[in-house]
């Protein structure tokens, strides 16, 4: 396929309909009608190293390299508007793979309400896709940054950790589905395959008062690091609190792991992890209908960084393993 | 060096006294005071597909990919405001390769009055730089597509053409630089190692009245194509008015080519091409001091397109060869 040819389908693919674009992809950028303040994150994905293409169709490449850079946005408790790809390809791979990848984001995009607004496509060693997202808000103050983390704060995080993680070792054939009920397995994959941005989530956080926000990409215990070193204080986390995905007890048993350190260090669930003030102490900030909200530490004075009041040696100095 | 210390090490290269930036490195996602409209474009270059590492120091990698996509919004007559950046570089490449990028984009974007707000460094199998640039108006009217071009506009080229072509033939080898004076020589290394993008030459002819506007990145010949068919008429050039680089016509004598013929094909010039309404018709529209303006052709009813009215067989049928 042709470059010029590819750019006109992805043109019918991406950008159509929204109602705050005034010139789309075909010119040289996009105009975009703005809110009051830009919030914007980039992101890239590259084969090899933050997936396996083997593991992962096209679409599921595009749905997840936007949902990464969209759960930045989550992260702050903005709200979503425009997002630009840069799609990179091996030569000798067919433009329905680019296709593929822009449909996959596509799809992902029009689930959150999210223009695909701009668009680039190129040639590069290993599948490569760039995503800048932008959000709009009309107040700053009303966003939640990864510095607001104070001593009496309380830790929570989103839906349940650990899938992403049980699903790579099941790709990566370091543990095997058969001990897995289908349905079961099927969602760990889903977990790893397809993250939905924890974007209402991550605004109903704000609106309840977050102070500080970052979303779990790299593992709770390392992104939890990050939240406490910006912020100057020490959090306080218990293993046992945590919530974990379905099935990763079995899949960690077969890595011959605690599913809940499994749960606290692997990757890729792109759920949230906030510092709210402590009272009132047990009321779940609003949820959204499906995606629980689990306590699971709090924040102290202390040397910066976090800390497993409950975990065993295997966790001990695990900041200095990242 | 460590990923976070990289990270640190960008925050301070990056970013720093833009008065619109209210949040920047270091969250989840930057916040910027924003204009009515933004204006957004994404672009991306790859060792071996756009440059080739042994030809560019890492701040001239850097430099370069700012420039390049910044020339987007010179190309639409935009004012520039801040950019995002993902750094990819392979495995063993030091840190300092990940730094001199930033470096060489920190420079140009000073120069321009940008801010670099953002950013993601990863693994990535050869270098690869991704900007997402944001300019700001506030009146979507004064920008200028590539759809507006009418039968009887003239058209402009910014500069000169060609020096980024035979900078590369006699960085490839296929020339060599024993026949040019030293000056001259560097000269058009720079232009193919350092170009600058047209940002005040583009809003002057915005102010002009431009109707149509594209970037040469890819070549006269290919990039006034675009403007044509976008705009759904012809647009004939003359190869004799072409304004070419010095030193075009001794690297073009080599390789056994039209200099006019090199200066409409090559590519990476980041020149701005430019269709105004005919009257006044030897007035130069607010040309910089240091950027002369040239007119090389005219708009025409016809079949979507671009022709050379003096071009030999050379150049017949070039539209099909790319």
């Amino acid at each position: 396929m042709r470059e010029l040819e590819l750019i006109d389908r992805l043109d019918e693919l991406l950008g159509a309909g929204d109602p705050r674009l005034v010139r789309g992809l075909g010119d040289d950028a996009a105009v975009v009608r703005a809110g009051r303040y830009a919030v914007t994150s980039i992101d890239t994905m590259v084969d090899g190293v933050h997936f396996r293409r083997e593991h992962l169709s096209p679409e599921e490449v595009g749905h997840r390299s936007l949902a990464a850079a969209l759960s930045d946005l989550a992260a702050m408790g903005a709200a979503p508007g425009e997002a630009y790809v840069s799609i990179g390809v091996p030569e000798g791979t067919s433009g329905e793979d680019a296709l593929g990848i822009a449909g996959g984001a596509g799809s992902l995009a029009a689930g959150v309400g999210v223009a695909i607004a701009g668009g680039d496509v190129t040639r590069a060693p290993a599948i490569t896709v760039t995503f800048a997202v932008v959000g709009w808000s009309d107040d700053p103050g009303s966003l939640v940054g990864r510095d607001g983390a104070r001593p009496g704060d309380r830790v929570a995080v989103t839906g349940a950790l650990g899938g992403a993680g049980a699903a790579l070792a099941l790709a990566d054939g370091r543990a095997s589905a058969d001990a897995l009920p289908a349905d079961i397995a099927a969602a760990l994959r889903e977990r790893y395959a397809g993250p939905w941005p924890r974007l209402r989530e991550g605004a109903a956080l704000a609106r309840a008062g977050a102070r500080a926000m970052i979303d779990v990409s790299d593992g709770l215990a390392t992104d939890a690091g990050h939240l406490a070193r910006r912020s100057g204080v020490r959090i306080e986390l218990a293993l046992a609190s945590l919530p974990v995905d379905e099935g990763v007890g079995i899949v960690a048993e077969q890595l011959g792991a605690d599913p809940r350190v499994l749960a606290a260090t692997a990757g890729d669930d792109y759920e949230l992890c906030a510092c709210l003030p402590a009272p009132p102490a047990d009321a779940t900030p609003g949820p959204s209908p499906d995606c629980a909200l689990t306590w699971v530490g709090s924040v102290v004075e202390g040397p910066p960084g976090v800390v497993f009041v409950d975990a065993d040696e295997r966790l001990a100095g695990f900041e200095h393993s990242f």
